[in-house]
């Protein structure tokens, strides 16, 4: 596989200057897609399933406008589950490609800004994904691979409802903006409760690192859109960062509030999950994510100085268990997986050699 | 007061190269003796209190085998609560010395080897005090001591029972031999309620880092004998090096096998108190103590290489309340101090200049 470890482009060197990034770790946008006159993935044949990965590699990798040597293609079939399962922690396939037993395929763009899932739900999901907050660029990233494509072939639409699409919930413009927010402060005051509920109430979904009922590890969670209908593409849009601007505003509240009332338990808490984390020798994905979080907040208050924000971000993306199966191919236990994961943490924020 | 903070000499330099410095820190022989003729201190009126004091003074400064200048002399009401506490804590002077209100006064070597209570419970308590298991060197030097005073003056002592003390549990030799021990695999394989009734049958006590009644900080122990009579001094001696010998045996075996079978969590336990030490903000006594106790623990297996055994020792001696309080002399509240504490504890470990 050719994706790289570790998300250098994401969460890499682009990390610093990207805005609102002390609290919007990634936007994305992505848009469900159907072939006019193709019966949806779940009742799709062996062929139809064929052709229509095949019509999309064909249009992405002919286009004029992009190089093909600037995408890579995946075939599910093909690839082993920690390769899948890679992808879905590097957010660039969903759990549902993964999962499914159809013929189903990815053309990710090398910088991983682009994903075309292809017979997921949908004939086609087109994601674009941005770090910090930039989904007005994820949204004009994705319309233009969006144009790309149906320049060449002709989509399941209807005048009146918009695009067709195989779950209803995203019929209409078949858009969802998510942005992935760091939130310990609102974590820790228990505020969390009450935004959940203001979310629903207008139509936005708070979730898990990895969408869909899944744990907040390491105070992160998804933002995004509950419906498609009824709303333009650049309303959602504006929704999810009107949204967003209020939960970051109040994040950063609390955090100066928290630091402010207990300077130095808060220096204390910060510091040592730090020093735990360089010195620990057997760390479980779950506390690696708690303790990570907190010095993430130490860089992003300005207490911890000497560590990179990107660090802690490629660090985040590492130790995931399919990306930390790759980096540690013979582990086979959990205890073996939880110090190997202890040893990586541990060279990399000492600035060992690996 | 002209006693150094930190114990530089009976922890420092000398701690490597004495005997069974993984587990005895200490090895004290105290001597009980009063001055014949004279009433108990607690029955001594103001001009008999001086005159003893004065006595032994006089004997000590004017000895021609030691020199006066190796010795310095406190009288206690002199002394404020700060410099009795520190005297306290280096197991110079007694908790009963520092608290009674009756004139009494310590003669104490600048090696710190040798102290001298004048007017505690009995007119004079001697004691020599070594690094390591050297309860020999110990013995010999407290009985020099002994017999520079002895030619001067007449002790309370009677033919068949022995030297006459205040409380009936010093008579006859007046002696006790103790040792300080770091047990921490024994009090974590929960074996430690066994030795001490063991101890307790045959006549030893087990006690907490300041004696009676106290509690058992960082997992030392102090191990002495509970009477005097009807043993020679050798044979009080010979007794306590013969339990402590049992007792750094199971400790030793104890360490090794928790180690062998946990290997990792062994390690991760060690690094992570480490850890904490080298970047925590707030640290209480308490839990200092416990987390010194492991990486003594960690530098004695060969676990943590690049921190001397000193180093914690010496940092064990002075986060002690009044040693700390000589160093933070500014510092009011509870969390002051802590913060104190650890900034002391985090210069010294990271090796920053202070």
């Amino acid at each position: 596989m050719d994706i790289e470890m570790g998300g250098e482009f994401m969460f890499g060197s682009e990390a610093k200057k990207v805005p609102e990034s002390d609290i919007v770790m990634t936007s994305r946008v992505r848009m469900a897609r159907n072939i006019n006159e193709y019966p949806f993935p779940v009742r799709m044949d062996f062929d139809q399933s064929i052709f229509i990965i095949n019509r999309i590699k064909e249009i992405i990798f002919s286009n004029e406008s992009t190089s093909p040597k600037d995408f890579l293609y995946f075939e599910l079939q093909k690839l082993n589950n920690i390769e899948k399962l890679v992808l879905v922690e590097k957010h660039l396939i969903s759990k549902e490609l993964m999962d499914n037993r159809r013929l189903g395929a990815a053309i990710i763009s090398k910088d991983e800004k682009i994903s075309i899932m292809i017979n997921e739900e949908d004939h086609l999901r087109i994601q674009a994904m941005f770090p910090g907050m930039q989904l007005d660029e994820a949204l004009d990233l994705c319309n233009r691979t969006d144009d790309i494509i149906s320049e060449k072939i002709e989509y399941a639409y209807d005048e009146k409802i918009g695009y067709l699409t195989s779950c209803p919930t995203n019929i209409g413009t078949g858009i969802r903006a998510s942005v992935m927010l760091h939130l310990p402060a609102i974590t820790m005051s228990g505020y969390l409760k009450g935004i959940l509920e203001a979310c629903g109430k207008i139509g936005v979904t708070v979730r898990g690192l990895y969408g869909e009922n899944t744990e907040a590890l390491g105070n992160m969670f998804q933002v995004s859109n509950q419906v498609t209908l009824g709303q333009t593409e650049e309303e959602v849009v504006y929704n999810i960062k009107n949204i967003t601007k209020q939960i970051t505003n109040q994040e950063r509240a609390l955090r100066d509030d928290l630091y402010k009332q207990n300077t130095f338990m808060f220096e204390d808490k910060v510091f040592r999950s730090l020093g735990i984390l360089k010195n620990a020798r057997v760390l479980t994905s779950e506390e690696s994510h708690k303790l990570l979080s907190d010095v993430r907040l130490g860089i992003d208050m300005g207490i911890i100085k000497d560590i990179e924000i990107k660090t802690i971000n490629e660090l985040m993306a590492i130790i995931q268990p399919g990306s930390l199966q790759v980096l540690l191919p013979n582990s086979s236990g959990q205890l073996e997986r939880d110090v190997g994961r202890a040893e990586i943490i541990r060279k990399k924020l000492n600035k060992l050699k690996e």
